[in-house]
């Protein structure tokens, strides 16, 4: 069976297996205060050009978008998003639980403009029957896989600033948008007042390391993971696998090899004039494919239905990982030859 | 350094690292729907000699409690817990976060008693300007080390079911509990509506198994999981851990283990003529000792303080685990005894 | 200065302030025990012919409805609901604080459509990494002055049966509704699981009544309301003046008032050939007019922007009540008769 | 029947109707944005000697709690309150719902001292796995009718302002406070971050005026009153009230009225030797009797029964109101002194 589900379907690199292994037996105070996490956080701060940042590892993603947009606004605070949005169609109401309001504006290849912002604002802003728009929550990549530029994302970043908004970058998938795109881990320090680093699809265990630059959202934060039960009690398995991904410049090389693979594929799907839904850069990629075709894919390779197009066709999403082989691109795109070509 | 602090200090017995790294690259689907968790869930199933049980496992601790208390009540329903419940004492409000509210009971030695929560229903159920006590919490072993036996937990059964409550066992140390008591697997099955089975503090890197046994209490569970931000994408890692750790006992002998050496460290306390403030036949023991010994103390050993006893003696907490060995409970001793010795 | 502006911009009708007068300085109990609520819970129940119902008085809308559906739903539980529902736009995100999801449909008229319900429930019913939809949110009136027929509401309860939904009826303007259209209560208290009888808006100071017809919603309900604030001291000022609205049929003659001056003031305004936003057939009227007229008009008349349709018009609110006169309707058409003949 | 069971029983005083009834037909727009809020709100920042004070009208004592306490604090943070307190017992988990867990310490007289404050805070706001201490709920009169002095409203600002803490003062019973004490409205908005002038239980039909001094607790709390559903449609009823009870200082007549017959009940009490579960010396008073009496006296008496104080005898309470007269107070002590002689 082809794997080209999503980018956690398995456990870690064998880097990061091997820093947990070696580091095992030892023992270590609980809930990340264990040196193994201060140095995580330490090189985190470096790559981020920003010493003052704080840093603050969390398990899953839902949990630290719950956590972090829970501490960062009141209850009668909104959030704009994507209608595509991870909050707003993968978290069952996480950010509701809290009692947020997510304002979604459509869009069609996932990414948030600055005037979608500036028209919600200006319509709920003064509104007191209305939740406040308070948070922007982009994630980069988006949820369709396409990728912000820098300076898209100052763009957003001044926007916010015009309307009082805080500007948070989901990075669950922020290696995978770094390996195609003009931006660093200090453009998202200079341009979010607060950002992950995911690692669950990117070669961790679990785990997503939340950077919070602007010091008015840093009060008290810890005490909010607790109660959202967000702390783990062995924090320092967050540590250690952080560690071992970001020495070496490991984070990187992973999410380059997922984009090379992405890019073999998508190269392979245009040249048999497969249509894409979205033109996608990154490691995610949805093609268009008659029904009978996927049906017959599916017994040999492991993927997501995405969305109806047609009576006919459907969307289907292909997402490659560090792991994924140029082999298994190879046998992926000869086996959609095949079925193509029978179906003619 | 001697570790005496906790019971979570290091990461996962070498079986379940050995399992982890095993399985490290294959592929699966994602949160909980996976082989390993499936047959960990059979095991658990058979364990409690309860085919029909709901299980979920969960990272944390504070998360798999306020995740199931949240699912079992409605906001304005009540628990019902020690005043030193792992709920009140631990967990930063999480409760509370869902909406209820916490009903203590005095408890010197950490356990609830029939006749508490009988008086707290008559005093409550009937009176609407109040919160509804609902669910009685508690834990096994408890937050002091004690440990509830079958016919104790029977009697809990009872009233709970007199008055209507739920019974929630919180089981972050299950294993230490049965490992000194009369209690397995098929009585929390039997005696309590829902309860966990706790990895963090046996032998998991993290990990704690819900088991549902009232179906009233089993729909849209998944669902509140997820708006808790309670699953784990790679749920996998929970039901390979799982699976290593029930396999050939594994769990109950490690429990054991620990058992033992905290039998030892307490027959060598009763020996030195130090007193305790609480008699705990578990794995965590809480000696009273002179200040002016355990400020030395701390310079060899790491422990918890617990307590203030006096002007001169405070009392601290030694813990043991699975990989706490009879020569560190010597060499406390001994450091112990010296000075102790000194002090006279 | 004439007003048009609303329905609630005065205080109560002259009979509900003599009632409230003539039993100010009565004694009685509090919190809705009184023999005034329970003469007029009696009265619903035979004017709904519906002897089992719950009812419960609240004293405003928003609290309502927050009450209503956070004791009917659980947290990651969803409404539906009509894009421009008034708990969508009106009520600061009063359902989130709950933790609900309010998943919005677009409807031009205010109204929701069977299929839209049963697309949105195929949607996300079965898709666990959504909220949940498990209630429909209607108004009728709506928040658009459209009116559901007694073969659209029987329409809304069969597919709410079909998907497993609770149907609830926000009635600030039920009056409004029945007064223009052929449902009576025993129609709302048949097809809807829960209603409200809304007061404020036809002749009471304050004041909503809760009508729930569901068995399996009516558990606990008081304690949601007294944990929701929503439990008034002196309960029987709800239950006087309900008792006072709904005797000799007041409630429904209000009413009729308010829609035939509704009626004049409609044929008035298409006599002039002015255009409305929404065919409404109640008391809420949305022409579109002249910007410079609208501004002229705002001297001598109070009445709410509604929204902009083009550079030059826009869309404001003319609302009657059941004391506005036929007077001042005519007063109304003439000064916007002169405005517009001055425009041309 | 004589009615001593609490100061809610009526509706509202004889001024406060006429004034309601006087300005019922007028027109204003809603949501307290009207001139009668306006000019009530100026009197209150006049009474109180604080021109910059913001001043917000709800309707309900646990609504304005609720709605203030929410306003102030964020979910992890919690209330200390005296295990009387309101809050605690009369309010269903009003304050749990916002997520904030209350700190209660035990008070026999129903008043939180400085050094219990401190204890609490010095146990808990640096322990972060505990909800922080951030916010101080006392009532003046407490719920066990003692009375806080200005000496002692002081102490604990001072030790609020020591610690971090908002200090809140539930004034449901205000004018019963300041009718037996040497502190007004200027004491509690110098001394007090926010609180509430109770308009319900002296005088009006309902209504709570929340005055916030403290600049930092102001922003956005309409929105916050909206979503907590604490915004009256018709607004005005808040403003028309409170305009007519503060004019001519009915307010404090109509509380040293009550406060005069509670005296003459005390009085009487006293010298018939009925000793009293606490010294109150406000409309609240706590009489121990042979519960043989209880039961005659509710023939004829309508008052609360408190708690059971040995096999024999109970605590009941009585209150008196502004318009209790001194004729049922002799009816009622003459009607004890039978009673009692019976029992002999």
């Amino acid at each position: 069976m082809l794997f080209f589900r999503n980018d956690y379907g398995n456990g870690a690199h064998p880097a990061v297996m091997e820093a947990l292994c070696k580091t095992n037996l030892e023992l270590t105070e609980g809930y990340g205060t264990d040196p193994y996490c201060q140095k995580a956080i330490e090189c985190i701060r470096f790559l981020c050009g920003c010493p003052q940042a704080e840093v603050h590892f969390v398990a899953g993603g839902t949990q630290v978008n719950k956590t972090a947009i829970g501490a960062f606004l009141r209850p009668w605070e909104a959030v704009i998003a994507a209608d595509s949005g991870h909050i707003q169609v993968h978290e069952s109401g996480a950010i509701e639980h809290n009692g947020h309001r997510i304002f979604t504006v459509p869009s069609p290849d996932g990414k948030l403009r600055p005037e979608q912002i500036s028209h919600l604002c200006s319509t709920y802003q003064q509104e007191e029957t209305s939740p406040e728009p308070k948070l922007v929550y982009i994630s980069n990549t988006t949820e369709l896989g396409t990728v912000y530029t820098r300076e898209e994302l100052a763009a957003l970043r001044a926007v916010c600033d015009q309307w009082g908004l805080t500007l948070y970058c989901d990075g669950a998938r922020l290696a995978a948008a770094m390996a195609v795109s003009d931006t660093d881990f200090a453009d998202y320090a200079a341009l979010c007042h607060a950002f992950t680093i995911g690692g669950t699809k990117n070669g961790l265990l679990f785990g997503e390391a939340l950077v919070i630059t602007d010091p008015r959202l840093m009060p008290s934060f810890r005490r909010c993971m607790k109660q959202q039960g967000a702390m783990l009690a062995k924090g320092r398995l967050l540590g250690v696998q952080f560690g071992a991904i970001l020495e070496n410049d490991l984070y990187l090389t992973l999410a380059r090899q997922a984009a090379q693979t992405a890019q073999l594929l998508s190269d392979g799907l245009a040249e048999q004039g497969i249509k894409m839904l979205i033109d996608s850069p990154s490691n995610q990629l949805f093609p268009v494919l008659p029904n009978t075709v996927i049906t017959e894919l599916q017994q040999s390779v492991s993927f997501e239905h995405w969305s109806v197009v047609s009576d006919t066709h459907s969307c289907i999403r292909f997402v490659t990982a560090w792991h994924t082989t140029n082999e298994e691109v190879a046998q992926l795109l000869s086996l959609l030859e095949r079925l193509l070509g029978e179906t003619k």
